[in-house]
């Protein structure tokens, strides 16, 4: 194996698929990336076993081949060069290191056998359907956040994907829950995503996905069966295991015959509820929320700390109503909704409530209250 | 106490003197600033016992009084307050705790009795010398990356700032040191600092001035006696007591007789010892520089990552020499000199070496070398 290629393009690629890569491993080869050269083409790969990243970028190739080495260690590198170097990269003969040459700097790095990589499986995945990548930037940002963290609850771990019929429309869902505050997201179904398995996508492959499509305007391929899941744009293939597990009927949890409707400006409400929660002692995080006509007040309490209380102007003319929630929890909804109008459709002060975004009715989120 | 000021004065002050309390305090008075109103001042206090800061600003003082109340988290709601809000703030008649108000929002402070305040000792500081806040930054800049942060060797956990002279010229020299490296830096002495006795500026203290001066123009008056320091600017008064413990004698370090001079570019060695580092073992951190007549190269092996090897044109034409660095201090060295000339003055590969900046005669570096 002998090549050429910029650094620039080299670095772009290397980025995406080192970030793959754990830092500790016990697995030593899962530590590298493999470096494929063909026709014009040189193929990064990079997996942690579960979840694996292949990305292409164009190359001057003087004699293809293949080999691993060290990704982090290949990302320095490539970073530390100067900007505009020209990077060419050789296998030794004896298979054993690679040379890095840039200008006046060289390297060698130690190989690991290209056999023992782990191959990613080309298994068949029978559903395909297009989606932007605008759209799927939606679905993840505003579900991400409540993805559980428990391990145990391995099963919230990760996004809720899905199809959904309600009567004659059809629509692709995303839903994430920890259990206290749920998130659900939906959009016209993309064709071809009619007969879709519902399938729960592990953390690091919504976080992995979220930062490749960051800049990218175009669609993106989704491909996927009830074990695996591949998303496929421009010069990269990412594909993740899925998390084998049932997700919660979440249709329960989310309540209808709320009755009491508060309206508040997004920002205004956002920031009332930071300032109050600076009091909220750091375990509970809870800040009340008192509900008259026309009027909410914020207010927080701790032993140490003091009080806190804030009024705002509201939409709301239900009876009065005391309720508590976890400050973060109601930071974090109200960080997802893009329109100046946020809508709390609350029961009592026991019960779910629910969240939207009066300028966005394809979202819906909902917490449970805390006892203050 | 009750008086009202400007969200935006009040944050810049709480921003300086909550930077000094410290998270965690077994006692519990140090969490808290003391909020002194007088005249048309605010004046707010913190310290940690060994460092305390005070700083004023302009507020309108409705009724004298003073009150501490916690630092972090007052810091917190003002921060949080919108810009351009009017703050008002009152001391309850039980004293009991401050009433904060700001727009709709009304915050409650639990205060702790002022009268427990540390004093901020008004002792004697029987030297005083103006030094500009530019020359202070040049002092602090290029020698505190070599602070020790060895706490068994507390007497290198900080600046050695004294009088210097050599024959008829007198300098102030900041030194600090860790065993490894060595930074001295030294400016014309300023009148008044003539009989200042050698003290060691604690890191702490080093750290917060650093900060506290970054956008000064004017002049920083320094006070200080065998045991304390100030620097006094604007309306900040900063006290420090100073490391009790002596600085050993650096001028034995320095080494006199080295006689193999080699100049490079200050940015072509950095980057190029930055790159070759990247194979270094975390542990030892070593490059080996080998010079010849013309060229230095630069290389690093490790058994886990492969070999890195870089040339550099150079100015050199003593004898060949092979010497160890641990690379990161090259690169702390290299980052602090400004010029685009960077010296070493080397005599063998054990030997202590020179580094100087070819722009700078005031500066001076001494690097033990390593095995490599």
């Amino acid at each position: 194996m002998k090549l050429t290629i910029e650094r620039t393009a080299l670095l772009r690629s290397l980025a995406h698929v080192q970030s793959v890569v754990e830092r500790r491993n016990t697995i030593p080869i899962l530590s590298n990336v493999l470096v494929e050269a063909k026709g014009d083409r040189l193929s990064l790969t990079a997996t942690d076993m579960d979840l694996a990243i292949v990305e292409q970028t164009a190359a001057s190739v003087v004699s293809p081949g293949a080999a691993t080495v060290p990704a982090h260690t290949m990302y320095d590198i490539v970073r530390k060069l100067p900007d505009g170097a020209e990077v060419q990269m050789e296998l030794g003969t004896d298979g054993a290191q690679v040379a890095l040459k840039a200008g006046r700097s060289r390297f060698t790095l130690a190989t690991l056998p290209k056999e023992d990589f782990p191959a990613t499986a080309a298994s068949d995945l029978p559903h395909r359907f297009p989606l932007s990548a605008v759209d799927l930037r939606g679905l993840i940002d505003r579900t991400k956040f409540a993805i559980s963290t428990e391990e145990t609850r391995y099963y919230l771990n990760g996004i809720y994907l899905h199809a959904f019929s309600a009567g004659k429309q059809m629509a692709l869902r995303a839903v994430a829950t920890d259990g206290h505050r749920l998130a659900r997201v939906e959009m016209p179904l993309p064709e071809g995503a009619e007969n879709i398995p519902g399938v729960i996508v592990p953390r690091k492959m919504v976080n992995e996905i979220r930062k490749l499509i960051e800049e990218v305007d175009g669609m993106v391929e989704v491909s996927l069966s009830d074990s695996r899941i591949r998303f496929a744009f421009d010069d990269i293939v990412l594909t993740s295991k899925l998390i084998d597990g049932s997700f919660p009927d979440y249709q329960r949890v989310i309540p209808t015959g709320n009755d009491k409707i508060l309206e508040v400006d997004r920002r205004s409400f956002r920031d009332a509820v930071d300032r109050v929660s600076t009091i909220s002692s750091e375990k509970s995080r809870a800040v009340k929320l008192s509900l008259r006509p026309s009027v909410a007040t914020l207010s927080a309490t701790s032993a140490e700390n003091g009080t806190a209380m804030e009024e705002l102007e509201v939409k709301y003319d239900g009876a009065p109503l005391d309720i508590g929630f976890n400050s973060k929890y109601l930071l974090d909804v109200a960080d997802q909704i893009d329109g100046d109008g946020l809508q709390l459709v609350l029961a009592d002060s026991v019960a779910p409530t629910l969240v939207r975004d009066l300028a966005d009715a394809m979202a819906l989120y909902v917490l449970m209250p805390m006892r203050v």
